[in-house]
């Protein structure tokens, strides 16, 4: 990952003398540093990094990694922070805030008394993320990896479906053999959906007693974290032969979700993927069982720009990764939803989800020892 | 626990015309709710509580299981939640925002376009907050599951130690055990900090492969979940006899703990609590060894007020529920911190957490099974 580079392809697009980068995933994307409390104010010929006595070593040896050229300073108390930061934007005509980042609470207060001598705090939007959201190589290895792992993962646990765990227990599984497997953690809290659990499509594992029973379709959405980055999968398997309505159910959505990947190519729009899949759940008559978004972005937060959805704006260029995830949910019966994690190309798109998509589970694979 | 009269507490503390509650654990601690997306606008006469369609079944069962007389409107769209808000509150004089939670950006939408019809949007602060900072009976009985919780599933895998995991293992075996006992998760991340790593108060374990060996100290901070409430507890134990230097900080900290504890009274503030702590470890020359605040509340957040530390504003009062947790950390050799979490009564305090503080974990008492 080139992270050195990043500071000054976001000066480029900076409108304002400086920015004071507060969200702390935009501060990683542009440093390396993981830690929890930290600010970043973009100078035009400096990087000030600001964080409190915690983490001394780990700014300094996490930037000195990435390569990033920085005045690190230590405030050991807010107060102290704003007063660096203060003196450092001195004069300055116009400061950029993240809007979307900071709270009123602390806009008002860096208008009263943290830079009193700044022309004017300008509210900006998504500008870090706006180059976030095209991804290098090494993001997309980590994406991959993640993916890799999620997938191993449920090929791991897949013997404990015969002992009908709970979904509670199923979702633990697979959560700890992801741990197991060296990923930092989940990347959202895991859907393990079964029976007429399927129809809710944000159903809870965490606190659900509900068997998993023979011959039902389960829907499996889940994700883990490698080195910071995302991954996102949904698979649908059934626990025995589908009944005719849980095959048509399983056909509609392969065909929904393999048409929406055919449509993400760079210069297509979110709407023009959304619609692909939403046209063939429409003409299977279930337009209104489809009762979600189509995708969205993946990378350092599992939901970013940009959308893949009947409302969105976004138009698709090479690097950005989206998922397509169409469903069909019927209350009472169960839900089918298929979802992988895709990385535009200049042609078309490449998968970083690679698990199989056939409904039994035993049928998979087994992974390479990781 | 009381959900459904908060409300009304709440309104006594107003002094605008209405107050928009935007940050979701205040509106589950007003409501029951645990969806991810909601907002409750508290009108004098109504609680009209707005959110997404994917909530509309959920956001009903669950304020009609807290007892809480909401009106339910769905906005399928930040726009149409906007739009049904604003109609609500329109002709208000004062609407209250939560200035610490709801973002400038968001502000400035609401400013210029959400409330047209509303006098002035007034800055509150931790209005919520305050109802929040002490506990009922059901609230208290939930963090005490939680510490139970925490204490049984690390008494449960400390044989492992005896294969000498690593820190990344261990901490992935408590975690593991919190989930299957029945929590939701983990009220943070689990530091397992051992040898020279427990010199670093805030170690991670999830990224250690340092394996834990014999005869050295072991930090071990972390919590459980149960229903939205959270448990925190640090205990240090010895893989081995202590040496003399390691039982010397085990003794110095111990007792700071327990002076800490001492202190915790209705009338007392946090920077008694926090200096009762801090004159020990300073006796025993190790001042500088101790470098953060002594303790925090814990609640639906595992952080929250009061604050008990040298800047600490708080004075203390029945219900609130603080954490204890001096600690001495020596660069190089390693760290010793113990925290309990208790409440505060009218007397003195009472601990939510049980476990014993025996650096000796192999003499801790075997659980009830839960």
């Amino acid at each position: 990952m080139d992270v050195a580079g990043r500071a000054a392809r976001l000066r480029e697009r900076l409108d304002v003398d400086a920015l004071l980068v507060t969200k702390l995933v935009n501060i990683r994307y542009l440093t390396g540093f993981t830690g929890s409390a930290a600010m970043l104010l973009v100078l035009p010929d400096q990087l000030l990094f600001v964080t409190d006595g915690r983490y001394r070593d780990q700014a300094g040896e996490q930037l000195a990694a990435a390569g990033v050229d920085a005045t690190i300073r230590i405030g050991l108390t807010v107060q102290g922070q704003a007063e660096i930061l203060g003196t450092a934007a001195s004069g300055l005509p116009r400061l950029g805030l993240e809007a979307h980042a900071v709270t009123w609470a602390q806009q008002r207060a860096m208008a009263d008394t943290w830079f009193p001598f700044v022309g004017e705090l300008v509210p900006t939007e998504n500008v870090v993320e706006s180059l976030r959201i095209v991804k290098d190589d090494g993001e997309l290895a980590r994406i991959e990896a993640a993916a890799t792992i999620a997938t191993t993962a449920l090929t791991n646990v897949r013997d404990l479906l015969d002992q009908h765990p709970t979904e509670h227990e199923f979702g633990l599984a697979i959560d700890t053999e992801i741990r197991h497997l060296g990923a930092e953690g989940n990347s959202f809290e895991t859907i393990v959906g079964s029976g007429p659990n399927g129809a809710k499509p944000h159903h809870r594992a965490a606190s659900s007693s509900r068997r998993i029973g023979d011959g039902e379709l389960v829907v499996l959405d889940y994700g883990a974290i490698v080195d910071g980055y995302c991954s996102d999968m949904t698979r649908t398997i059934c626990t025995g032969t589908p009944t005719e309505l849980q095959q048509r159910m399983l056909d509609v959505v392969m065909t929904a979700q393999q048409a929406g990947v055919d449509a993400v190519k760079e210069g297509r729009t979110g709407v023009e993927v959304d619609r692909a899949c939403r046209d063939i759940i429409g003409a299977a008559g279930w337009a209104d069982a489809f009762s979600h978004g189509t995708g969205h972005g993946v990378g350092l937060e599992i939901h970013e720009d940009p959308r893949v959805t009947f409302a969105s704006t976004a138009t698709l260029a090479a690097g950005h990764v989206v998922t397509v995830e169409p469903g069909v949910y019927l209350p009472e019966q169960g839900g089918v939803r298929i979802e992988d994690t895709l990385v535009v190309t200049p042609g078309g798109s490449r998968p970083l989800t690679h698990a199989s998509k056939n409904w039994d589970l035993r049928s998979w694979p087994s992974p390479p020892t990781i």
